[in-house]
């Protein structure tokens, strides 16, 4: 089973990786900092990784940006980071990674609770969430060949608390190996169409 | 009270319209058919018509477009009509429309059940919708000055029938007027963060 990951050396991504090692062949793909270098904004960088990887069984994607700030600050082009990575850079992993997808594999895409639990300053994140989660809901009646979509949309990391904890106040971590396990559920499960959240 | 309407002649907008009117001052918009035009893709398009209109009480959205047609056949671009209009079009008349809200105004959104009840070529329809409800939720949080936001997400209308009636196959028609009632209850109503349903 060959697994692509994009994202694989963030924290969520690492902890995928580390999940699903042992019988697997992981092939890790992320911006600057992996074997294989994908730029998830650009639809020709996203091109050239597919053709670069060939077929895979499983596309898992744990990353994508988006600018947290005040609402009376968001202005349209800093909306436009979101839309452009987490929300478009996957959807696109999707569109144009099918191909290379085979028959009866997955794709796990990732959200967050930002969508359902909000906080001040992540509407431009609730955003992206909210509408990979409703793509991968729609996408999955449809996608050809067995082929099964699912998005996971963990709570903060205890990993990421220090980073992140002054936002998500009163937020309960999850500690990142229970969110991998999602991402092994849908790689090696059988439901599609699932939001799996990690709440 | 000054409710600003954009797609007021459209089948919802003019449904809204006629639920409204009355003792209200309602200013419809759209992009050919209305006295005040505007391109809900063009955020210049946007900024000149609140200038033109001035200072509203409630800014209502009964637009916005998507493409409709087969996952394998959506191609990054083609998911780009939905994203900028009906997802960042929505999103933008908020995010450029704000200083012109008065004080306990009120911002009223329109998704769609495709987010809740996939069919067969709405991928791209459900993510703008799944988009939009989340932001929504998140926004309202953060709204300055008591100003309130809601969407509404309506069924296959039965003034619609005819139109989308082949690919909503068992959906329920719902009345103009029904739906109409929704976009009632948020501008006249207190509250925020939510999506109506009407299916
Ligand atoms: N951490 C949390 O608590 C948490 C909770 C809920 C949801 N999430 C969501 O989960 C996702 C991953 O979060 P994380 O904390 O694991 O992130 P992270 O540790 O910052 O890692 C981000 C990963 O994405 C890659 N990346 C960034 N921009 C990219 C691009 N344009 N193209 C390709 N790869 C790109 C990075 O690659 P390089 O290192 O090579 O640049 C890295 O592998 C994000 O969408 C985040 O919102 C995180
Ligand atoms: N009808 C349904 O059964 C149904 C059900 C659920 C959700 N919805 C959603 O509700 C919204 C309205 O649907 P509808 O059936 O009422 O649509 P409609 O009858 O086709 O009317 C569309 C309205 O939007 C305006 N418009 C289109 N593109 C625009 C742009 N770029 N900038 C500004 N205005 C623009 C049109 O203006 P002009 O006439 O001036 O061009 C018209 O006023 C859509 O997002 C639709 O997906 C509809």
């Amino acid at each position: 089973m060959r697994i692509l990951v994009v994202g694989a050396n963030g924290t969520i991504g690492s902890a995928v990786v580390n999940e699903m090692k042992g019988d697997t062949e992981i092939i890790k793909a992320s911006r600057s900092n992996s074997e294989i270098k994908v730029d998830i904004t650009s639809t020709d960088s996203i091109m050239r990784m597919f053709e670069e990887v060939g077929e895979i069984d499983a596309l898992v994607s744990t990353t994508g940006s988006a600018h947290f700030g005040p609402i009376e600050g968001l202005t349209p082009e800093l909306n436009r980071i979101a839309v452009n990575s987490k929300l478009l850079g996957q959807i696109n992993l999707v569109l144009l990674g099918l191909p290379y997808i085979r028959d009866k594999g997955s794709i796990t895409l990732t959200t967050g609770i930002l969508m359902d639990d909000p906080v001040v300053g992540g509407a431009s994140s609730a955003m992206a969430n909210g509408g990979i989660r409703a793509f991968v809901k729609s996408a999955a009646i449809e996608l050809p060949r067995g082929i099964r979509i699912n998005s996971v949309s963990p709570n903060m990391l205890e990993e990421s608390k220090e980073k992140y904890g002054s936002f998500f106040v009163g937020f309960e971590p999850v500690p990142a190996k229970r969110v991998a396990l999602a991402y092994r559920k849908s790689i090696l499960g059988s439901q599609t169409g699932q939001s799996y959240t990690i709440y």
